[in-house]
C-alpha cells in the first residue's frame, strides 16, 4: 500500500483527495494535516466521512510525515509550501502540489501573473506539469508534480489536439470558462453566500486570472511558438462543474468529421478522456469522476470551430488528477481507485 | 387606461406579461387567451396570481379581442401567429409580438434561419424591431412591433456603442451567452426536468442558434457593413437571467477609460441601462427588472476589449420590454409600471 | 407622502423593507442608517437599486431622523435597539421593530428566550404585535409595533381560525417549518456558503427556537389558555420561503369541508391570505408577495388535522408585513404598494 | 463474481443500481433491461457511464435473464412485475425488487393503501421485507426481496428503538419528511421542471402516502402493537436527500443522554449507521452513500423527543440497499462496494 499524506487536507481540494484515497484500493492516508482543525478528526470537520476516514488531524510535522509517507499532496496555503516542500523533497518524498506554485516552466511567467517571489526556484526546475494526459512520460519519472488547476485542464485538452496538428489559427483563441462554486474554495466570504450566489450568476478577473498564463504555456508547447488566449472565467450556481467554451479560426476548411478525427486519434488511449460526436458535453456527465467530455461544432460559414469541454473541477480539475498522478509515479493502472463514472444525479 | 390583451398567457412569456400589467397603472387587462386553459381562471395556473388577477382565459376570438383591447401582447405558437395578426392589424389593434416572426428586415433571412415560409410578408415590412434604446423613434409611431429575443436585446446593447463608434474590429466578434432555465419556456420535457438542470451546465446549438441572425440584422445596421457573428448559447442552472460575454478586437489603444465614456456617452439618456465602471455585472442585480447591466475590461495585452451584459430573460429579454414598447407607443413614461429595481435576493 | 426612514437599511429585512418602499406610491424613504456601509450609496451595496434608489446610508443620527421621519422601520442589531428607539419614540415618531425586541406582552418570557434581560421594559408595554391580520385594531392606535417574526407569522395564521373555533386540542400541537437561507440574514458564515447549503437540508435548534415563545403567546391569546408547541426550524436550499406544517388533534369528527368553512369565514375579508381548497401552498405561488397560502387535510383515520402554510419570509415574513402595518398606522388602503402577486419564475 | 440483472435500468433507481454495482468488487451486471431504451447502450441513455458501463439495454428476455443472472434488481413498473417476477422465482434466480409490490406482510394493507389488487400474492409470503438493520437474519436466507421505499427507510429507523425499548407513547407520533426530486423518478411532467421546483417545496398527499402503510407495518412489529402515524412528505429543491423530523410522546423523564444510550446500542455493530451526539443531520453527510445519520432532542418541557434522520433517497433509500441486500444474500461483507462516505460536496 503506498502510504499517502495530505497537507491542508480540509479545504474543498484537500478533502476531495482524503474522500477519494479513502476508496483507493492500494493507497492509505497515513497522515492528514490542517491547521485550523489540528487535533480534531477529519470526519469531526466532514462527517460524511465518519465511521470511513476518522484519521486525527496534525499541525505540518515534517519528520513525521517523513516517516510515514511515500507520496504527499500539498493543498496548502501560499507561503506555508515554501517551508515543508523543500524538505520533503530532500527527504525522497514524492510531492503532488495542488497550488499554482509547480506548474510554472519560466520562474518569471509565475512571478509576474503571481505577483510575487518564487519560493523554490530551484525545484520549480525539477518539478513535472502534470496533465497526465500530456506529460504522463515526465510524470512517471518525477519526484515533484505541480497538479494543473481545474480551468486549465479543462482548456488545455479542448485546444491541444488542433494547435498540435495546426488546424487552427493561433491567434484570435478564446476560451470563455463556467465554474461552479467550489471552485473558490472553503470561503467565507459574504459573496459565496448561498443567498448571493444561488439564482446568479458573472464573470470575474476579466484578462487578468492566473490560469491565463499556465493554459498558454501548455498551448505554446505543443503548438511550438507562443500562444496568447483570451480567458474569461465565469461564476455560475452549482457546486462541481467547468464548462470552457473555446473559439478558434481554423487554417482551412475542416469538416466536424475531420475535427473528430483529430480528436479520437489525440486520445485514442485515453480512458479519462470522451470525444463527443454529434453531441456537446454536460457537466453532470463528468460530475462526481475523473472523466473529461470534449465536444465542438465547425461554424463553416465563419471558418471557426467551437470547441465545448467539461469537467469535474474538484476531481479531473484538482484531486481526481493528483491521484492519477500518483497512480502514474507508482506505476499502477492509471485508473486506479478513479475509473468510476459520475455521479449525475 | 390602455386596454390590453395577452394571447398565449400562460406561456412563461405571457404570464410575465400579465403579472407586469397587473401593477401596471396605466393598464388593464381586458383579453387573455390560452388554448391549453381556455375557460380556466389564469390564477387557477398561477395561484400567485390569486387575487391580484383572475381573468378567464378565453380561445382566441378576435372579434372580441377588437373590441376589447387597444394593444395585444402575442406571444402565441408559431402558426397561430398567422390567422390572428392580420386581422387585428387591419382593425387597427396594435400588437407587440414576443416571438420572432417580426423582428426581420429581410424576409429571406428570417426563412434560411427559421427553416419556414415567412406567413405574413407584407405584414413584416410594417414591423419595428422593438429594441427601445435603438428603435425608439420608429416605435413610436408604429402598429405592429416585433419585440426582441432575449439573447439578442443583451448581446446586441453590448456591441452596439463599439461598433457605431467604430471603436472595434467587426471580424472575429465572438458571444458566448448563458441563459437561465425560464428561457426555454414552460416545457414538460425530460431535459428540463429539476434533476437534469439543476447542478448542470452546458452548451447548445452551437452555430445554429435563430438569435444569430437577429444580432447580425442589428449589429449590421449599426455598423453599416455586414458583421456576422460567432453566438454560442448555453443553459445553466438558474431561473431568470441572461449573461453575454462579448469579444472584439479593438481598432486602436483604447483603455477601459474611453470605452467607458463611449458606453456612458451613447446611453446617457437611458432609465434601463446601467454602465458599470470597475466592476461586472450579476444577473441578481437585474432579475425581476428591466434593467440591463454592462460593463467591459480592455485587455491590453491582446487589444481585445471583452464586455459583459446581463438582463433577465423573461423582463427586459421579454415582457418588460414588451410593456416599455407599449408605453412609448401610447406616449407613456417608458418606465411607466416597469421603473422598479431588481428584486435581488 | 410618508417620510420613511430604515434602520439597519443593508441587512436583508432592511433591503427589503426599502426595496418595497421604494415603489410605494404614499411613501417615501427619507433616511436609511447602515453602520457598516455609513456614507455609502445604498445602490453601491445593492446595485439592484441604482437608478431606482440611490440614497446615501448615514449612521443613526437621532436628530436627523426626529426631522426628516413620520415612522422608521428599525431592523438594528440588538443592544443598537436601545439607545435608539425610546428617543424616537419620546419625539413622537412611529417606530416599526423588525427585531424580537417588542414582539412581548410579558416580558419575562421575552427575557427566558432571549436570555438577556429586556432593554425598554416600558416600551414593550406600549408595543402592540404587529401580525395585521389578527390586531389591525391596536395596529391603527399603535406609535411602537413588534413587527412578527418570519416562522411566528407563518405558524400563528395557520392554525388561529382552528384554535378561536376550539376545533382542534390545545395538546400535542407540532408545528415543523422550513425556511429559506434569506431567513438567517446577511452573514458570511461557512455555514451559508453556497457550497455547504444548496443540496442540503437540516433542521437546527430543535425545541429551543425563540420563535416558538412567540407563537405559544400569540396561540394561547386566541385560544383563551396557555398553549404550548413543539416548533422545529429547518434550513432548505432556497432564498425566499416558509412552509409550516402543523399538527393538531381533532376535538370532534370534522370533515375537509368544515375546516374549510372556518378558515374561509376567519380570513373573508383579508386581502392577504389565500385559503386552498383541494390543494396544498408552495412558496413559489407566494414568494415575493405579502401573501399567504393556508391549506389543509383532515386525516380522519387518526382525527387529527394537518395544515401546510407558506409565506415569503422576508415580505410577509419581515418588511411586507412592516409596511402592511405602515398602511395601517397611517389609514392608507391595507395593501398600498403591496398588492402585488409573487413572482413564481 | 455475482452475475446481476437490472430491470428497468434506465429510471433513476435502475441507473443508480447500475451505478453502484459497476465498482462494486464482487458483482458484474450481466444483464440491463429498458422498455424505451431497448438496443441502445445505457451509455448513450447515461452518458456518465460512457467508458465504465456500456452494456446494451435488452427487452426484457426472462429466458436469457435465467441463464445470464444469479441475482435480479427489478425496478420495473406496476403490471410489468407480475410476468416477470414468478418465472425468474421459479427459476431459482435471487430477486430485489425496488417496487412496493414484496413490501408487506399483509396483502390486504397493500391492496387497501396502492388500490389494486396484489399481483403475486403467493409470493408475497415469501418475500423478505429488505431493510437490512432489522431483518438481516431473513434476508441471508430470502430469495425474494421488497427493498424499503425511502421515506420509509428513513422514519423506520428513526422510530425503531425507542418503540422497541417502549420509551415512546405509541399514540401521537408523527414524521414529518423531505425529500429531494430524484424520489419522483425520472419523469417529464411540467411540475418537475427545473422552474417550477427550483426555489419552491410544498407538501403532497398528507394523510394518504402509500409509504405510511409501511411504516406502519414494521413499527407495530418492533413495538408489538399496533401503530399508526401521521405521515407528511414534502418535495424540496434538492436531488439527494431525505430529512425526517419524527415526533413522539415520551413515556417518562428521559433525557438526551438517556435516548443516546438506546440508539447507540441498538445500532452499535451497524455500520451505516451514525448516531449523533449534540448535533443534527444534514442531507450531504449522508448523499452519494448508503449511511443513515441519526440526531434527537429531548423537550423536557413538553415530554416529547424529536428525532431527525437523513438519508441518500437514491442510495440507502433504494439502489444502495439494495445492494446492501445482495452483500447479505450472498455473504459478503455488508458493506461491500458501497463503504465509501457520501460526496458532501
Amino acid at each position: 500500500m503506498i502510504r499517502a499524506g495530505v497537507l491542508g487536507a480540509t479545504g474543498y481540494a484537500g478533502i476531495e483527495t482524503v474522500r477519494i484515497l479513502s476508496s483507493h484500493p492500494m493507497a492509505k492516508i497515513t497522515y492528514a494535516a490542517s491547521k485550523t482543525y489540528a487535533n480534531k478528526k477529519i470526519s469531526d470537520v466532514y462527517p460524511n466521512l465518519r465511521g470511513v476516514c476518522d484519521i486525527v488531524l496534525s499541525d505540518v510535522d515534517i519528520q513525521k510525515i517523513k516517516e510515514s509517507c511515500d507520496v504527499v499532496f500539498t493543498a496548502l496555503p501560499h507561503g506555508a509550501s515554501k517551508e515543508v516542500i523543500p524538505s520533503l523533497y530532500n527527504a525522497g518524498v514524492k510531492i503532488i502540489d495542488l497550488s499554482g506554485d509547480f506548474r510554472y516552466n519560466d520562474q518569471k511567467v509565475y512571478e509576474k501573473w503571481y505577483g510575487t517571489p518564487h519560493d523554490c526556484p530551484q525545484l520549480l526546475k525539477k518539478s513535472v506539469y502534470g496533465l497526465c494526459e500530456l506529460h504522463r512520460n515526465e510524470i512517471k519519472n518525477a519526484q515533484i508534480i505541480g497538479n494543473p488547476g481545474c480551468y486549465t485542464t479543462c482548456s488545455i485538452m479542448a485546444l491541444a489536439p488542433l494547435l498540435a496538428h495546426r488546424i487552427v489559427n493561433t491567434k484570435n483563441i478564446i476560451i470563455d470558462a463556467k465554474s461552479g462554486v467550489t471552485g473558490a474554495g472553503r470561503q467565507s466570504k459574504l459573496e459565496y453566500n448561498f443567498c448571493e450566489c444561488t439564482e446568479n450568476m458573472h464573470a470575474y478577473k476579466i484578462a487578468t486570472h492566473r490560469h491565463t498564463s499556465e493554459i498558454e504555456q501548455e498551448l505554446s508547447l505543443i503548438a511550438g511558438e507562443e500562444i496568447l488566449v483570451s480567458f474569461t472565467p465565469h461564476l455560475v450556481p452549482l457546486k462541481r462543474g467547468i464548462l470552457a467554451t473555446s473559439y478558434a479560426n481554423l487554417n482551412g476548411d475542416y469538416t466536424d468529421e475531420d475535427i473528430y478525427k483529430i480528436f479520437a486519434e489525440f486520445y485514442k488511449n485515453e480512458y479519462f478522456v470522451r470525444i463527443l460526436k454529434d453531441a456537446l458535453p454536460e457537466t453532470n456527465h463528468v460530475a462526481g469522476s475523473n472523466f473529461i467530455e470534449i465536444g465542438f461544432k465547425v461554424d463553416a460559414r465563419l471558418k471557426r470551430v467551437v470547441i465545448s469541454s467539461a469537467i469535474d473541477n474538484l476531481f479531473k480539475g484538482a484531486a481526481g488528477q493528483a491521484v492519477q498522478n500518483m497512480n502514474i509515479m507508482f506505476s499502477l493502472d492509471e485508473n486506479c481507485g478513479i475509473a468510476n463514472g459520475g455521479i449525475y444525479l
